[in-house]
């Protein structure tokens, strides 16, 4: 029942006692190395087993974080950064065993410079707990992946969500992070400027690294204003393809649309049924406008138009807030209302993005492909994207169920590729794509080997994820 | 008269002689050696004294560029790249000698893509060019650094300019590149998907690394649509930091302001004398917005609010495209009206840039700066990214007049570092950097040190740029 690329490597068995002893020595009871702690700290949500860390120390501080990555480094242990857990491609697996770094209890927002509309944040803090934080600021953090996820985590997997299309995903907020490297020193990306060309971009380099290049220990990110009026509503198509037209032509108008999401039919059935909801059972989209009174009626009406022109139902929008929760809420729950219909069954969640001229292809093809292997998939997009998820309803319990939901994301991903897409607009590599990746860069992901060997030399974080080292 | 930073390195000149010889019997005529194009090849403009290629080859195709990096890859000869030649720090330079690879017939839009917003262009583009290309596509690119650069230029730069603030900067706007690596293969950073996390992000990677990681072979830009309504205007203020306050306000409250620029007093009353104009001369904000009639209007009267609150005078609006194209010209032309004050003078463009809190502070200190040395010197800003130049007028012709130039500079970057800020917002680090880059990162510099030497272990991609090599 294991995927390939999540088989066990090779366990430096010596090393990782002696540093075992270290830490319980160094950090006592933040140090962990019972059964459930470990498990927790591998825990994945796709058909890739767990790989348990040895050991979790619950670090408190950037000084913990450089004691422990220099131990590692010095017996050559593997050292793993976790958040909250939520990542989809296994990428706090321990392949070769060694420490977690649960960074839960580093959760302090450091500062929040107002006037600059930037915070700086230490990697445990999560999205919702940062938003409740800026609260009385007028500023907001706008990155939603949905779950709530750790600052850090979301670095690390170059996170982005809902209102990406808007605000960008997490390489576009990011202005800057400290590090401790392979040599246990402390090391900052970038300045708190909004812009520089001093030298290569590392923030960018660690974003989305999946913690293989060093442990994040602080995060400065770029906030906005909160808007002043929120609007949005939903609007069902005749068709997957009329749906994407009228995203494209809402794109290209630039009209500033905040979130533009679609969910294919069957994800409205399984919202309607969970959330008690009654919309029509057709692909549709969901979307919001921020802005003022004036801009969110003028963008509203726009869509409205364009809607109407590409064959879309009738476009109700509204600036109320509780009927608006209402509707996100509905979205933000579709995994748990896909689940819900075939509740025996083990979900899986993959992602890919095209550009968006292919989005309706993409998305045609695959629903055709569900339909011919008898399958029960959802699709929810950030269709403003290109980027759109499959919950794929599977049997984990067999080898043949597994295989089925593999043949079903290589199909997917491959499909992506040759509409010159990605195979993960969000998720990240982890273990779950590695394949994929080959298959998308070819040579340029030697160079990836060429920055993570050279930062890296004795693969000590988080080996076993992106690409397989040289 | 050298700069510490840019003296002559070692060169290797067997290779050299070998690499002249081969080249001149590939390319023929496209291959040049003569005294003009060499020294054309070089010209900076800053007290950085030019230092020569000993070739220069007219690329027409990206087999030429992979023909040009193996031959010199394996004699370890420098290749450096030539877009136009508007760098400001020394970036075309070639103080080991070496091959120029001049990219003005690598000039083709290779595609446009309408419904994904963006397009591929070979390096030798120019930003005019690709805008005189759209022209009928409703699409722009929007970047513009004020120079005709090339977009390949624009790439390894990270450069930005006026409207930065609302479209982002080259990090932003570039999709992929495809680039010539040390082992002579081409590689593609990234597919055509919006957004990815599919790995390291090679595409920023290679964005503002100033043709030290490998040679770029083209470059996919996003697009904008070309707003239906621009509106703009001009307000005066009493002080610097009146207009900076205007400035963090609007920015604070969202208003997407498509450029916002400032011009101190004595940059006012050259822009006057030179394009024969009356403005106050006082420090005045440069606007303008992007939309819609209606969005427009509501932003440059949200602005002409603000502007009254901060103690700005009248601000005047228009759309008309005649009285905008005069007002962005004398902008534009600020550089030309600067020198006219002093002909006889050499003229210095330097950057910096810090966090927006923080303009005043630094443009204040900076002024009070040049009046303590009595110097002659304007300030630029794009203020809505903290980012300003300083035009100074200096004496070129003897060592003390550099010394000044000199001093001025290190003082003006010690002060924007003290700020949180950094060394340069767009112009790079290039030789008339380097010292700064240390003072600014620190250890992160060591990590780009460890970069470079894995993508280029001979150093012969621009080398002396951005950081001493290992």
């Amino acid at each position: 029942m294991a995927l390939k690329d999540a088989k066990a490597g090779r366990r430096n068995e010596a090393g990782i006692a002696s540093v075992l002893g270290i830490l319980k020595q160094s950090f006592g009871e933040r140090f962990q190395t019972g059964q459930s702690f470990r498990e927790q700290h591998a825990h994945t949500t796709t058909y890739i087993p767990s790989q348990l860390p040895d050991g979790v120390l619950f670090a408190e501080s950037a000084d913990d974080v450089k004691a422990a990555v220099k131990v590692c480094a010095e017996h050559k242990v593997p050292v793993i950064g976790f958040g909250t857990g939520s990542s989809l491609e296994g990428q706090v697996n321990a392949p070769n065993g060694g420490i977690s770094i649960d960074f839960s209890r580093m959760n302090r927002v450091i500062e929040v410079n107002m006037e600059d509309l930037d915070c700086t944040v230490e990697p445990g803090v999560t999205r919702e707990d940062l938003n409740t934080h800026l609260r009385d600021t007028g500023l907001f953090f706008p990155i939603d992946p949905g779950a709530n996820a750790s600052i850090g985590g979301m670095t690390a997997t170059r996170a982005s969500g809902t209102n990406a299309v808007r605000y960008g995903t997490m390489k576009d907020n990011v202005l800057s992070v400290t590090a401790v490297t392979a040599n246990g020193e402390e090391i900052r990306t970038a300045r708190r400027a909004r812009k520089s060309s001093a030298g290569y971009d590392l923030t960018r380099l660690f974003v989305g690294s999946e913690g293989t290049l060093g442990i994040l220990t602080s995060v400065t990110l770029r906030l906005q204003g909160i808007p002043q009026k929120i609007g949005g509503g939903v609007c069902a198509f005749p068709t997957v393809r009329a749906a994407c037209d009228a995203v494209i032509m809402t794109i290209q108008m630039g009209v500033p649309v905040a979130r533009i999401e679609l969910l294919d039919a069957l994800q409205i059935r399984a919202c309607n049924a969970y959330s008690k909801l009654n919309y029509d059972e057709k692909p549709t989209l969901f979307v919001e406008f921020h802005g003022t009174d004036e801009t969110v009626a003028l963008q509203s009406a726009q869509f409205g138009e364009i809607a109407a022109e590409c064959g879309g139902g009738a476009f109700a929008w509204t600036v109320n807030a509780e009927e608006r929760n209402k509707l996100w809420k509905a979205r933000h729950d579709a995994y748990w209302a896909s689940r819900a219909l075939a509740p025996e069954m083990a979900a899986l969640s993959t992602d890919v993005c095209v550009p968006i001229s292919r989005l309706a292809d993409c998305i045609g093809e695959t629903q055709a492909d569900i339909e011919a292997h008898g399958l029960l998939a959802m699709i929810v997009g950030h269709a403003g994207d290109g980027n759109f998820h499959v919950l794929l309803l599977f049997d984990d319990k067999t080898e043949e169920g597994i295989a089925v939901a593999e043949g079903f994301v290589a199909r997917l991903n491959k499909r992506a590729l040759s509409m010159d897409g990605t195979c993960t607009g969000e998720h990240g590599i982890g273990q779950g794509k590695m394949a994929f990746l080959e298959e998308e860069l070819g040579g340029a992901v030697d160079l990836m080997r060429q920055v993570k060997h050279a930062l890296d030399p004795d693969n000590i974080f988080n080996p076993g994820k992106i690409f397989h080292s040289a």
